[in-house]
């Protein structure tokens, strides 16, 4: 694979948004872990927000598409738990990117802001298909979709602020047990 | 109540840190929109970093607080009701100071980080305990207990970034279907 500067550029950017926030890391911390000047740098984007805007759309797209191949499923249990572990398994595998699109959103321009809600909003709502699905084949409760769709993306989310390469689980084996944990409830005996 | 000009300055720093992040928020701004010099500022804190650390403490002795009174409470579902209820109700009641605290952790000095970490560590601590005298006493089933509250905790957490204060819930009647969610799981029939 020919990794070209632009490439560069935006997984060096992603790793600095994500280690030191992107308010503040400048352009010129940027060109210096490149080894670029920054006349180079503006060669490539316009300003640094472009480059965060690039990051959060391969960021989304790489996770809508992910996520949608558990569409395919057809038992609504299955479905869920491809979709949770499609999620954290992007997630581990795409790090700095995926911490860099949550973290960065506030910092978009409103018409960057609105085209990255519009793929986030995709992949939330293929989540709410598939407990749809599960609802009207009486396989889950009658549960509030967009409540429980919402419970199950802060669990993977929220693995930003907690989850270790190093630590002891894979990120897919987290959402392995948060698919347990919000299918079977804490209490004992069930609904 | 009398409200000190320390206080002034917690109050506007959270909101100038929520709604523009900590990074981007200099000292200058935050001395015009109180109407202060820079140097009667600096003779309230001796660092921007400083006000975010006294922000920090305030917000996180407030939440342990308000969450160690479902300690008392004997019923383990009962209990974690209360602690999850108390949890949104402080996110909401104290919104600048919780998403500035939440938000500001990996800005904090290592020896500041510490500190906050430690109470972090004492809520999340209160919360395992509710779970595993649950799992003790067989009314909840017998679930990774770190684990569980991680997702307690990370649906809770995760309303910074969705929630708001003028939509159609309060922040503690999500809290409550978020607790029959995870009680009685989304499978129809139960375990």
């Amino acid at each position: 694979m020919v990794t070209t500067t632009r490439d560069r550029i935006l997984e060096e950017a992603a790793k600095l948004f994500t280690e030191k926030g992107y308010e503040a890391t400048s352009v010129q911390d940027l060109a210096q872990a490149l080894g670029l000047s920054k006349a180079a740098l503006y060669h490539h984007f316009g300003s640094k927000e472009e480059i965060l805007y690039e990051i959060s759309l391969l960021a989304l797209k790489g996770l809508v598409a992910a996520g949608e191949k558990a569409l395919e499923v057809a038992d609504p249990k299955a479905a869920l738990l491809r979709f949770m572990e499609a999620h954290a398994r992007y997630f581990e595998e795409n790090r700095p990117f995926f911490v860099a699109m949550l973290q960065g959103l506030q910092s978009l321009s409103p018409e960057h802001r609105e085209a990255t809600v519009r793929l986030r909003d995709r992949h939330e709502e293929n989540l709410r298909a598939i407990l749809r699905r599960g609802v009207e084949q009486g396989v889950f409760r009658e549960v509030d979709v967009a409540l429980a769709g919402r419970a199950v993306l802060s669990m993977l989310n929220w693995m930003i602020r907690w989850f270790r390469p190093d630590g002891p689980m894979r990120a897919e084996e987290v959402a392995r047990a948060y698919h347990d944990l919000i299918l079977r409830g804490l209490e004992r005996g069930g609904a």
